[in-house]
């Protein structure tokens, strides 16, 4: 299965990197391939100064070895080893009507001292971050994700939608971070689910990426904006930026065991503003946006 | 004692604020008074836009009441009630050659089921961050330190300056957030020390602040400087950004417990920029702020 499904996000990475060049049309993304000291390694593609895309990534890892301490505290072992691959996403706009999206999808195995697998899990999700709420927009990517979903079991988009709302919580702003999509983890073998329905589960929702986004972008793209609206934008990145380092566990664990900072750091935007106090007109389409954030709707 | 220490902050933010509007010229402070549920409350002031100060903010607060459960855990107690006030400030010049600058000095009671005094202590600091390095700055700042530590020990330069490289490492860049300056916490009354000569010390360092910095944003403000040198301030305020939102226990302890959260975020910078993968060229000045930054240096 990890041969598998590593093969597939790295077919993955080239559609999706391929892709998104087409819709820039202008800055191609840089490839660096960097190795884990304590095994594994990934191959980081960033785009930067695009005619659509400020700045994002498109990376994939695999790393394997001993677990980091924190692993074993979370998961109650004493000792063994893992291995984890994924693919892991995020993409700034120029435009502060294009929004910002996230995705990340990936498989994790756990073995016990013998080297025999213990457990094997997918996990993962997408998550859409506008700086300017079109509703068409948001029912648009919640459907591509919930039609994925519905494919394989009529609860899973529900569930994984809430789940996303939940995670994605900034909750010192209270707030979410953006408008959702799906979030889910430890998705193992069950009675009902063999690793390969999981597994056809994930690359379903990985498939479906391209489709629930660049649809948005290109109808999206062309709005002229005004400076105050590209300030909103930058000061919403902020929002972003406090989420991927407080909050955010991903990020977290990276920073502290040792991940590759630049590949992890990649995700925040590339020019933020913090200003004092800031809260939107009443009745703007800004404070339209905020109010949705407090209070995660239903799209689908 | 805790009447006292809240007059001399009340003070010290009228002194320091009033200077700083005429050091800028141009901008004024803004206060926001607040009141905090649990009990307490601050006064907010924050400069933004000015001719020297991008933006900053020097705030008091005085909150008390049940002491909060990260508290009650880290002290090792089943339930009490606590004091605490302090003056926090952060400014970030816009000119990339003067240094942004950090300082806190504050108070802090704990009480019995009683309400009896069970322990007290100061703590506070102050450290500068600057953007590009002037040796002679890094000195001046450090000696102003020196000089008010030694009037009380001679120990407690060496220590409080060691203390301040340690705090503010950025651990997950394997580098310090700036060139230090002084940390020190718990200084509670001892055999050598009465709770008086503790304020006293506070009390000069808090006295001292206005010398170790104005000085050197006097002898910067009119150094003329390229879009490239504003970038990299930009690029570099993120990293700050990174250790406050990380790093610092203060910052996390605020957001976390309810703090007031313009009032603690007030320390972000006001532009900052993330650029994938940017390292400085050899032996620009920009490579040897980074190479001081990895290795703390002793100034004086």
């Amino acid at each position: 299965m990890k041969n598998k499904f590593y093969k597939y996000i790295e077919n993955l990475q080239n559609t999706i990197t391929s892709t998104l060049e087409k819709v820039d049309g202008l800055a191609s993304f840089k490839e660096d391939i960097w190795v884990r000291e304590e095994g594994g390694g990934g191959k980081t593609r960033v785009i930067e100064n695009g005619a659509i895309f400020e700045k994002g990534g498109v990376n994939i890892s695999s790393v394997h070895g001993e677990l980091p301490e924190v692993l074993r505290k979370q998961f109650g072992v004493e000792e063994g080893n893992f291995f984890a691959c994924g693919l892991s996403l995020v993409l700034h706009p120029i435009n502060p009507f294009v929004p910002t999206v996230h995705a990340n999808w990936r498989y994790f195995e756990m073995y016990n001292a013998s080297g025999e697998i213990v457990t094997q899990w997918f996990g993962g999700g997408q998550d859409l971050t506008p700086y300017y709420l079109f509703d068409e927009d948001a029912v648009h990517f919640h459907q591509t994700c919930k039609t994925a979903c519905d494919r394989h079991h009529p609860d899973f988009y529900p569930k994984f939608k809430k789940n996303c709302d939940d995670y994605f919580w900034n909750a010192h702003r209270n707030e979410a971070r953006g408008i959702g999509g799906l979030f889910f983890d430890y998705l193992k073998e069950t009675e009902d689910f063999s690793l390969e329905n999981r597994y056809d589960f994930v690359t379903e929702i990985g498939n479906s990426f391209l489709n629930s986004y660049v649809p948005i972008v290109e109808k999206r793209k062309g709005i002229s904006y005004t400076a105050a609206q590209k300030d909103w934008q930058e000061i919403r990145r902020g929002r972003y930026v406090e989420f991927n380092l407080v909050h955010d566990k991903g990020t977290l664990f990276g920073l502290k065991t040792n991940g590759r900072i630049e590949s992890i750091l990649m995700s925040l935007p590339p020019k933020v503003q913090w200003k004092y106090d800031v809260y939107p007109e009443e009745n703007s389409d800004e404070a339209k946006l905020i109010s949705v954030l407090k209070n995660p709707k239903s799209w689908v």
